[in-house]
Formats: C-alpha cells, sequence, structure tokens
C-alpha cells in the first residue's frame, strides 16, 4: 500500500493538468541535430516551457491552449554566450564610465550627477577616465574631485588600469601622506611640496584600493540582476560563467531560491578549490528547471596579448626581451587537469599564446589516456596557435572557446606583437572547424559588449563596425553564416554538455527564443550588427520586450 | 494575453491533482495552539504532505484516496532538536569507536576488525580508548596498532580528547623522529630510548594531526547521509544544526538538490562571516519543501564546566584560581549579534557560565532597544544562570535552547565546579518557564546521545537512566510531561521561526510524526527511555519503519 502511496504522489507532480502554447507567424531559423539549418513558422511548448512540436507553413495548426502572433517577426534561439564574466558585467555596469568623457569638466560633471543618484553608495566607483583624451596635458587631482564631492571617498580607475584617480577623503581613509612612499613598482603622483595630489600609479594603487569596501550581499544581488538584464537586453539566455567564485555562486543560487533567476548559467569554478566546495564530489546536477550547474573549473594557463602576457613559443615581435610567461608549468597544469577529471568535471584553460595553447593541447593529449568518454575539455580564448598545432583541436574532443569581438578589437596589437608570420594560425575560426575541432563563441564581457549579433557579424567578416579592414582581416578565417549562428547558440550549449535541453529550437529543449526583426542567415553584416530585439523568452517566459 | 498565460501557468503549478490521505486508528497527541494537549484519533494529509484535518473517534471518516492503519499505535509529531552538530554526528557514526572496549586487547581487536570493515579508508580514524578502564597501568604503544594495521595510518583520541594514539605510519606521515622535540604545553610519550611511542598528549596532538587529510566531499556526503540515519532512528525529524559551517552547508544543498535530504534543518552559521557568505543579505527562504533554511549565527561566549572554560563570576569550588574565560569582550559580543541582527538573522549564543549568562543577558537588554519586532533571542545551554538574572528570561522573547542530557551526565561534576550555592540557577528549567521564558529542548548531539525520549525522561524527571539519584536532582527544577513535549516538539520549531510549518500535528503543518509503542504523557520515565519507534514519517512519506 505504501509503495502504492508514494507512486501515486510522483504521478501527481509529472502530470500536471496541459497548457499548451503556440507562437505563430514567425520566420523561425534554429540549427537542427546535424548542425543543418531548420526553417519553420510556428513553435508550441507546453506548461513547463518544454518545445513539443514545430509547425511549417501549410501544416495544420495544432490545437493548443494559448496562441501568440508572432506578427511576421524572426524567430531565433536564444544566444548562447560561451565565455563571460557574469558578475564583472554586473558591476560594470553599476559603476560610474567615464570612458566617453572627453574633458576634465565632463567627467567632473558626469562624476556629480553619478554622487546625486546614488546617495546610499559609500564610495563612489568608477572607471575609464584618460587625461590625454581630454587634453589636459597632466593628471587630474583631489582637490578638483573634492570640489564636487567632498562627503564621500571617490575611487576612480584609468581607462588602461594602470592608475587611479582619488579625493581627498578616500586618501584620508588610506591614511595616505606626504610621508607615505612610493612602494616598488609604483608611484605616488605629488605636487611641489611632496603631498600626494590624488592619482595613483601601477603599485601604488592597493595602498588606496585596499581600503575600498568589498560588495556587501545586496550589491551582489543587485550587480547580478543588472548583469541579467543586460545580456537579456542583448538576445543572450544563456551563458558559461568563466571563474565563478563561492560568493557568485552562492549569489546565482540566491537568485534562484527566491524565483530570480532569468539566465542559464553554466559555470566554471574559479579554480578546484571552488569548484570542490562548489561541487563536491562533482559537476551539481542542472538546478532550478535547468537554469544552473556547475560544470567543471577555469584555469589559467597564460596572461593576455596586450600587455605581453600571453605565454608565445617565441619572443614579442615589440619587445624581444619578453616571450610571455606561463602562469602554470606543465605539471601544474595536468594535475589540476586531472584533479578535476577525475571526478568528472570539465576543464576550461585560459590560453592565448601559442606555447600556452600548445601547452594545454598536449595535457589533453595526456589526459585523454587516462580520462576516457566525452570529456570535452575547452580551451578558452586560443587566441595564437602555431599552424602546426592547429591539427590537434580536431582530436580527443577539444573545443575552442573563442571570441569573434578580440579579433577586431585586437588586430592590430597583434600584428605589433607578433609580426606577419605568426599570424597565420591566428583567431584561425575556420582552420580550427576544418581540423575538426569543434568552436562555441563568446564575448569575454564586460572586456568586450556581450552584443552576439556583433559576434555573428564579426565571425563572418572580420571587418570591425567601422567595416574595416575592407574584405576581412585575414579573411580565409571567416566562418559561414550556419557556424557563426551555431557558435553562438547549439554549439555553445555542446560545450557546456546542455544539448538536448536549450540552444536548439527543437522539442524536448526549452523554450529560449527571440523575436528579431531580421535574419542572420540574410542580411550583411553590418545590417545584422543593427537587429532589433523584440521580445525574449526563458522557458517559455516571456522576460523582456522592447 | 500574456499575463493571463503567466497566472494560468501559475494556477496549473498550484493545483495538483488531490490525493489525500488518512492515518486512522492511532491515538494521537500533539501540543496544540496554545500549549494545550490535543488528542485525535486520526490524521489527514494532502499530497504535500501538509495535514488537513485531523480526526477523533465519532467523527465521520473523511473522503480520502488512501488510507493507512495505524494499527492502535500512538501518534507523535516528530520529535525536534533544538541543538545538535549534524555533521558531527555523522562522522562520530562513520569511526571506530573504543569507549565500549575493557581491554588493549579487545580495543586491538575492534581496529581489525574496523581495518578490514572499511578497505577503502585511507586513515583509520578512531575514538574513546581509556587504558585506565583497561587496567594497563601504561599507555598503550604504536608496536601494538602495527601488529594489528600496518599498512594504513591509524590515529585514536583518548576519551578526553586530551591524548592520541597513533602507529607508526602514521608518526612517519607527520615526521615525527626521535629528535622531535615536546612542543610547549603538550607531550610525546617515548621509551627508554627517547624513541616515541605512539601516544602525543594536549599539544603534542597535531603534530600528528596537522597531517590527517580533511575529509572528502563524498565522505562528507556519507556522513550527513549516517547522521540523518541516526537522527531518525531515533524519532528526529527536525534540528537546529548548531554552528553549519559553508561546507556543511554546501553538503546540505547538495543532499536537497539530489532529492537526499530526508530530515528538516534548522541552520545557525558557524561565525558571521559564514552566515553572510550563505545567507547574504538575510536569512535564505525555506528551501526544499520547508527541509532547509539558515536562520542565524552561532556564536561561542564561553567554553564548558567539565574543562573549567565556562565563564564563572566567582571562581571554581575545585580550581579556586580560575573563574573560566570568556570567549568574547562584551563589545564583541554586542558588535556581532548587532551584524546579525541588522540584517534580520537570528543570534544564537553559546553561555553555559553564570557570568557568560548575565552578559547575553545583558547583551539582549541593550539590543532589544534597536532591534524591535519578534527576534527570539537564542542562548544555547543556559546552564549556570545566577538566580537573580533568571528573571531576564521573561524579557525580550528571550529563548533558552537546554539539554536535559547535560543535567544528568553533569551533576556530579556540576557539583564539584560550582559547590552547593550555585546550583540554584543551574539546569533550571522550571524557574525559567516561570520565570515567562521559554524553553526548546535538544541533546547537543553527539556529545550527549540524539535520543528525544530520553530527553523526555529526564525532563520530567531529573533522574539518569538507572533512576539516580531517587527521586531526582534539584527535583524542583523538573518540568511537566506536557512541557517537555512540547520543548522536543512546538517549541523547537518556535525557537527556529518554524511554528505554522512543523512541529505540531494540527491543518497547515507538515505531516512529521511518529508511530509509538507508548504515550509519554502517560507512561514512567524509565518507559518512556524504552519507547519503541515503529515508523518515521516526514512531510507525509514513509521514511524510516521498523
Amino acid at each position: 500500500m505504501l509503495r502504492t502511496l508514494l507512486a501515486a504522489a510522483a504521478a501527481v507532480i509529472a502530470a500536471p493538468a496541459a497548457a499548451d502554447t503556440l507562437v505563430y507567424n514567425v520566420d523561425g531559423v534554429t540549427i537542427g541535430e546535424d548542425g543543418e539549418v531548420v526553417r519553420f513558422n510556428g513553435l508550441v511548448f507546453d506548461d513547463e516551457g518544454i518545445i513539443t512540436d514545430l509547425v511549417t507553413r501549410g501544416d495544420d495548426r495544432p490545437e493548443v491552449d494559448y496562441a501568440v502572433d508572432g506578427k511576421g517577426q524572426v524567430m531565433l534561439p536564444g544566444m548562447i554566450d560561451a565565455h563571460v564574466h557574469v558578475m564583472d558585467i554586473g558591476f560594470a555596469a553599476l559603476t560610474l564610465d567615464l570612458s566617453d568623457t572627453n574633458s576634465l569638466e565632463e567627467a567632473l560633471e558626469k562624476v556629480r550627477r553619478f554622487a546625486e543618484e546614488n546617495p546610499g553608495r559609500p564610495w563612489i566607483l568608477g572607471r575609464g577616465w584618460n587625461q590625454e583624451k581630454w587634453g589636459l596635458g597632466r593628471f587630474p587631482t583631489a582637490a578638483e574631485l573634492d570640489s564636487i564631492v567632498p562627503d564621500r571617498p571617490v575611487w576612480l580607475e584609468r581607462a588602461d588600469n594602470h592608475a587611479n584617480w582619488a579625493n581627498s577623503l578616500a586618501m584620508e581613509r588610506a591614511g595616505i601622506t606626504a610621508d607615505t612612499p612610493d612602494p616598488e613598482g609604483g608611484r605616488i603622483i605629488r605636487d611641489e611640496s611632496g603631498t600626494p595630489s590624488g592619482v595613483f600609479v601601477d603599485n601604488a594603487i592597493p595602498l588606496v584600493g585596499a581600503v575600498v569596501p568589498p560588495p556587501r550581499p545586496e550589491d551582489r544581488d543587485n550587480a547580478f540582476a543588472q548583469a541579467q538584464q543586460v545580456l537579456l537586453g542583448l538576445g543572450v539566455t544563456a551563458v558559461a560563467d568563466m571563474g565563478t567564485s563561492v560568493v557568485d555562486w552562492m549569489t546565482y543560487r540566491r537568485a534562484g531560491d527566491t524565483g530570480g533567476l532569468r539566465i542559464r548559467i553554466m559555470a566554471y569554478a574559479r579554480g578546484v578549490e571552488a569548484m570542490e566546495l562548489i561541487g563536491g564530489p562533482g559537476p551539481t546536477p542542472w538546478l532550478y528547471d535547468d537554469k544552473l550547474k556547475l560544470l567543471g573549473v577555469k584555469l589559467y594557463l597564460d596572461g593576455a596579448l596586450g600587455s605581453r602576457g600571453a605565454n608565445l613559443k617565441e619572443s614579442y615581435a615589440d619587445e624581444p626581451d619578453t616571450h610571455g610567461l606561463p602562469l602554470l608549468t606543465p605539471s601544474q597544469l595536468r594535475n589540476l587537469m586531472s584533479r578535476a577529471a577525475m571526478d568528472g568535471f570539465q576543464s576550461a584553460v585560459h590560453a592565448i599564446g601559442d606555447a600556452a595553447n600548445e601547452d594545454v593541447l598536449f595535457a589533453i593529449e595526456e589526459l585523454s589516456e587516462s580520462y576516457k568518454g566525452d570529456r570535452r575539455w575547452r580551451i578558452e580564448h586560443a587566441q595564437i596557435v602555431d599552424p602546426v598545432d592547429l591539427e590537434r583541436f580536431g582530436r580527443h574532443g577539444a573545443i575552442a572557446s573563442m571570441q569573434p569581438l578580440h579579433q577586431t578589437s585586437d588586430m592590430m596589437m597583434a600584428e605589433a606583437r607578433l609580426g606577419e608570420e605568426r599570424l597565420k594560425g591566428a583567431y584561425a575560426w575556420r582552420s580550427i572547424l576544418e581540423a575538426g575541432g569543434r568552436l562555441a563563441f563568446g564575448s569575454d564581457a564586460p572586456v568586450e559588449p556581450a552584443d552576439p549579433f556583433a559576434g555573428i557579424a564579426v565571425a563572418i567578416s572580420r571587418t570591425d563596425k567601422n567595416g574595416r579592414p575592407f574584405g576581412g582581416w585575414r579573411a580565409e578565417e571567416t566562418v559561414s553564416r550556419e557556424q557563426a549562428l551555431a557558435g553562438f547558440t547549439a554549439d555553445a550549449a555542446y560545450a557546456g554538455f546542455a544539448e538536448g535541453i536549450f540552444g536548439r529550437l527543437l522539442p524536448g529543449e526549452r523554450a529560449d527564443f527571440l523575436l528579431v526583426d531580421r535574419d542572420p542567415l540574410l542580411v550583411s553584416p553590418s545590417e545584422i550588427r543593427e537587429t532589433r530585439i523584440a521580445q525574449v523568452w526563458v522557458g517559455g517566459l516571456l522576460v523582456l520586450e522592447n
């Protein structure tokens, strides 16, 4: 009897009253089971938000409880960004941004307005100032900030991250006086009398930075809500979060527990300790109706090209004394990847330089001997690859998680750092696909904007928003429109073991979709960048409408 | 239209097909809304496991989908233990227990069997040995352990926690040699030649303890499963976990996420940092159908009576040089309680000595001036209270969370430590109730067994399991049977803001109940201790059957 009782209770939960919804009158586009493009004109989902049917013009209209007129708009799968820093997107959106200011006066006015609009913030934090752009001919001063915000500490990061600008109260909180010495590798800008004038360079930045209060839990909740708003606004319904800390995870769970989790997050923990604390003996299950899952660990193997931290096989063309710095020895990398793999966690390894990429490709090769099965070893960025190593992407199920916008942002700088010869394997999307590798596309937001349509435009053109360079930079590495769409949908899902759950508009997957005003498979790259998003649906619920 | 759609979806979720269950033919007993005893003969709950009706003999039999014959047994609310250490219960249950051994040979045989039964454990850990009880006349040796377990490190805690016994491999792992000096406040027992012989006293214990590997996530999951089994086996369906670490919390969530959470946990974080990391801006919601919630923070204000750490107003009777040690200054205590209160977290403050109790009572008084409303300030243990302070328990909604079994375990020791005069406010359950204070009863398991029926027996008799002392120790402080039952059910729920959710068998509460063979309101204390539990139900599901 009791067994019957338990079974009956389970049946009740599994079979709610049916209430299907049809979205009709759309030009639907999705990547299909085998990577092909599937077109349709209507989509049916059930009341758990799971797609049950696709309808094509000429089919019988299905019997449903609700019907939504798509008004002839284009329906696309919700976009997936395979590489973002979710909390950083939110904090950046909540921070004063001075990067668009063209004079000191304009900047001060923006600081004043921000302080006024945010009376509850104990510190005014900002970023993006650049006295060169302002034509100031000198650094700005604490006194200038004091005239605007005398009663709260102000702390503003320069555009290049190499200097910060404080007001007097911020310096006072940090105990900075004329007697404070310059630290090694850092400089405190001073007036003629030796008094710190408000700007702190490089290693002097932490002198004040250390007293900035860390975000409170409500700040984190706020930032996360903001990040979700930013992402959904750009048509992004799912992301891979690259470097989830334990506090980040708690923030996401808090949102999940209180009904505030609106996007889907494939989380990669910030190091193996966070991985173990969050996941325990293995990846978490999908939580909150497939909205959150810890899949594995993010590891850093080298730095970035701009700061010459990317680890290269030969020295930098524009600084022959250095070839970058590996952040892990080959043994450390293998030990960490092994630590993850033995418990079924996925590894996502940041590798930008060709030496770093070779190292992680070799590591994948070696680890694959012990850790069989479907491991989906991820290489994040994979920017500069020695052409001889490209074919290794075709082995052992490696995934290159790449960011098209980095290519247009970096192209000039990459030429300076590397010279012509080493660009043959740079941002080599098509070559990796042709080697049999898999791509997943993303943005690295907030480093680049999280705009997937800009990403698609670059992926198929290798030109920037001004259409430059004409014909595309190393245009032989463009991908097809279908591959670009797959990179931001089905293939980004695959990279997080989410195929069959979301990423395609096919029966059995979650009804995550966009209604937009144009078809990225048909219009020009510059038109793709101008895509207008009318509605965003996640799991069969309308979450954003423009 | 879309709004209608969302509303319709919500309605579907809220209205599953009804499937009520009746448990009939029982002698039901519960504490009612106003602390009175309510008796009934049948209980109806719905398929969410929530009680919808109580039935009394003579009522019409309700129409239900399922009916379970209670076979005339006594139905009680699931017992609630207001003070346990959940993970420690589990780890203790998984660790070799030598406390029942009466000779070295018996202990070695038990070690041998445990090692054999647990081939996967990298270290053999145990506790409870006592060479005095064995009549050995000397400490045991590493060589004796080596003869039984030569190939894995063994590390066994003495009954009093003041010495540990290692085998040679454990010492080798720790790098212990004849050259290792005794640390300050510690001693390495050595043979005539100066070679460590296997026993480490006091501050020498960490020399080996530091190399014992911390539990792996799967060990924690295992321990938690074990703890739940122990608790359910004793009829405990809900607990307050006193000192939940972040890893503990992750373990509970993992169980919740994968359907393995069987008991209800009211969690109090181990310090304010863990509180903030787990809860963020405030207490979590009830998670997993009212199975888990972080309510607040556990703070330690003093130590224990046995080790003379309890903070007393006057010095110890049996050691006039000390009156214990406060672990927090009055300001620190207030700052921490304030830090919790400002975000709506509850404080649960460990206070054993009369000075500590006075301090926390004063702190509650002061904090109540700023933090209004229903705060339910908890004092954990509240063992030794200056009679002049007793009336303070009646103010500001203070809750004394006390453990009846401590009274019988401690009574001889308490007399030695305190002398007759200061026992007037010792374990003063009835006085606290009469002062208008609220009691919540618990066990402090694994320090004491988590057996609530033993707790009820002590609460009404103040005699130990042998019925001593005849008539009860300071019997004026016994409580009534109804108060004892309430302390382990309704009042323990109230202490965790869970009234109306569980703790009483009343409509609207979760159907957490026991079927037992006797009525604790009718039989003698010694008979209460022998209560046999036939079935344990949590949330309308049978979770344990004997």
